[in-house]
């Protein structure tokens, strides 16, 4: 009989459990081509869980060819090659096909993004470029780009910084492989928790020791990151993910007050959607305030072009550019030049910040309709909202009685696609907001939040 | 009417230099965009060559872009807007102002890359793909590219690799920094001694456990490795750089053999230059003997496309496919879509074979100048030469009593750029040979060739 333990904490909703254990089971051969499953009622008994749960599992299973129905006998398992198949196993919590209405905070919609413009650039490069685009460039990236890049952030962020302390590469993964290996392994990194679950995967795979700094209601708690003994703390003050807190400048301060303290500290300053400011004014990053050279400023073109583009960049202070040119120059920019150029003229053309402005704007009226069509709805008396003075997601915490797990799969029952913030935590905390749950915009559309927000309102009905 | 002399002693083909001289005239200007060309019997007739030759040229010259063939009307120019210099010297990463004939090993000749070609696809993905460039992929790299290398090494390698345990990644650093991931930095890694400083460079920067291995007359020692208890060994046996052994099937059991012997001991096979083979068949790729899953098969597009397209690929057994899955899946694919769309298509419509064996052609005649040049030369009496039946450079050894700084010293007063051995010792040996010299072939002509061996055999005049 199929046995394993639920994890009710997990944040993963309990019929997708059931599926991906038996998903696995199937593919290492455990369970074998033809074997009966137990039934629905047998497995929801033994299991404690409701019939329903059981059905979608099971639901999901045949939907993607796991298992099969047999009209009265029951089900079971079809023939599975056993072989690498990776490409149709997307992560659990990634895929379900009836997904109507996608607040996932990955999803990105990509019909906002100027593709004409774009190709137009592309064959203007490939005109104008002919061997520039075949030899190599400088290890730090094209001066051009790096130029763009240096113009923007004094128009748009109003930063001071020269091209030649300006690091290409390819994404923030990518970038934060080399920081750490410019800093060394062995240095005590601190990520937020909760916080973005690659971002700590990404730290753990590169350095044995990664701890975690809790969020409070100004960002990154300052007594935390010295109780662990940290030198680089990786920090997200434009908006923190999930919990949507702005770093006001006097955390700022006092996050850049411990990195003076002792030598050899470090914040990683993540600018991550901080072209999303829904505010008055967009408050100065980090970086602009360090007097001593401990920041370094990292950002990508991943929500502001598109997730294919690989192109994220970072800012040296002066003393690690020179250790960074002595320690890893040997390392070739890893960003074909070709995307480089046609970047470098997306920006200098004007096409890049009139692109944001527009993300912007849909961004805005996105985040208008959610909060209003909340609080126009009968969630108001039920819910509360954090977060929503930019980025690109809403932290909603809802007191019907229900839990997360619960909400997540009531809310996935109907074709809604939501996290909660419980997955956020890489490391375990005993107080994870219960009752949390997170609403990305950034690929889905008014119309469709307008209804998705009705059906929520009818399905988490205060429970009294 | 296009007229030049055939030169029938050059050994080039001559339908090649029907197509290279219509080639520059074209990129030049001088024959302008649907100006018609002479019709094949005209131009045989005018040249004196067989009908045949003419189709040959021509039939190159539409394949690379340059002139396009309309039914019943002949042959017309294509637009052409911008000149390729290909008269110019190509550039170099490490440049000295007065360096005149450039032997070094990473020089690159992209005039003989049909960018015409490259642009022309690039231009077809920009049209037929959009919404496709702007999604992320698999994080194991575009499907159709995975099946493209998939096919190509199995037409020219003779290998059976499925598409699912091909994992594609920004150039050979990229990949075996992921590798290192994969495996765990504590493992003991072996690499060749000399050997790559680059390769050697990224092993240390990802592993504090490197060891050097010697390389004998058939590749890497075999009882070094046992010695140092080396888990992971790197190894290069299509063409050793810089010593150019290749490595006989005895020595690849024997390797194998030591991989089979214990629990996770894996082989990176480096299958760089494996293109440029100039004897009578290619060895087979030590991954191809492999029948326990212990080789990792690494190979970049960087000599066969252009340094710039930071393209490589591995691939991984089921095994260590299945362990990457689970453990390093969360990081996207570095290479950006457009990049390897266009890739699998210059794969997949022939030209990029096309474009080894042209590569191959050009670089076995360098190689037959240099080695004949030499042999002709007074040198012949003072120097002998290995490694010359593959890759793009030689070995070359020179009893004339100077010592190797003296001899790339003397080189480098008259504008000759040549390295010696001793850069390549990664870990310092008693034996490093005191007068042996590289000389890279990838980006000099001919001609230079033969005017720099002619100033070498002067200014290396044994002493007596």
């Amino acid at each position: 009989m199929i046995t394993f333990e639920i994890d009710k904490d997990s944040g993963i909703p309990v019929y997708l459990q059931i599926y991906s254990y038996i998903r696995d089971e199937i593919e290492t051969g455990k369970i074998k081509s033809d074997e009966k499953l137990p039934s629905k009622r047998t497995l929801a008994s033994h299991m404690n869980v409701s019939i329903v749960t059981v059905e979608n599992a099971y639901g999901q299973l045949v939907a993607e060819g796991y298992i099969r129905s047999e009209a009265g006998r029951g089900f079971f398992a079809e023939k599975y090659e056993i072989s690498v198949e990776t490409e149709e196993k997307p992560k659990v919590s990634e895929t379900y096909s009836e997904v109507k209405y996608n607040f996932g905070t990955n999803a990105a919609d990509t019909s906002l993004f100027p593709f004409s413009v774009w190709a137009k650039l592309s064959r203007a490069t490939l005109n104008e470029k002919t061997t520039d685009l075949l030899n190599s460039c400088d290890f730090r990236g094209l001066r051009q780009l790096r130029e763009e890049i240096s113009h923007h952030l004094r128009r748009f962020r109003g930063m001071d910084v020269s091209p030649d302390r300006i690091v290409i590469g390819a994404g923030s993964e990518y970038l934060i492989g080399m920081i750490i290996k410019l800093l060394g392994r062995d240095m005590a990194y601190g990520v937020e928790n909760p916080g973005y679950r690659k971002i700590y995967d990404v730290f753990s795979i590169n350095s044995s020791r990664v701890f975690p700094v809790p969020v409070d209601e100004q960002g990154a708690s300052v007594s935390a990151i010295s109780g662990f003994g940290i030198n680089v703390l990786h920090v997200t003050p434009s908006h923190h993910f999930p919990l949507g807190v702005t770093m006001p400048v006097t955390r700022k301060q006092q996050l850049l007050k411990w990195s003076y303290e002792k030598s050899e500290r470090y914040i990683i300053e993540d600018d991550c959607d901080c072209e999303f400011n829904y505010g008055s004014r967009p408050l100065p990053a980090l970086q602009s305030y360090d007097r001593h050279g401990t920041v370094i400023y990292l950002n990508t073109f991943t929500r502001t072009i598109a997730p294919s583009v690989r192109i994220g960049y970072m800012i040296l202070p002066e003393r690690l550019m020179e250790k960074y040119n002595s320690k890893l120059s040997f390392y070739s920019c890893p960003v074909p030049v070709f995307e480089q150029f046609t970047l470098a003229k997306f920006i200098s053309e004007g096409y890049f910040e009139r692109h944001i402005n527009r993300l912007k704007k849909v961004f805005r009226q996105r985040r208008d309709t959610l909060v209003n069509c909340i609080k126009n709805s009968p969630l108001a008396g039920v819910s509360q909202i954090f977060g929503d003075n930019s980025g690109i997601h809403i932290l909603l915490k809802i007191s019907n009685g229900m839990s997360q797990s619960e909400l997540i799969e009531t809310a996935l029952k109907s074709g809604i696609k939501i996290h909660g913030i419980s997955e956020y935590y890489s490391f375990p905390v005993y107080d994870i907001p219960e009752n949390a749950v997170i609403l990305g915009f950034s690929g889905i559309g008014c119309d469709d939040i307008a209804e998705a927000v009705e059906i929520l309102s009818e399905i988490w009905k205060s429970e009294d």
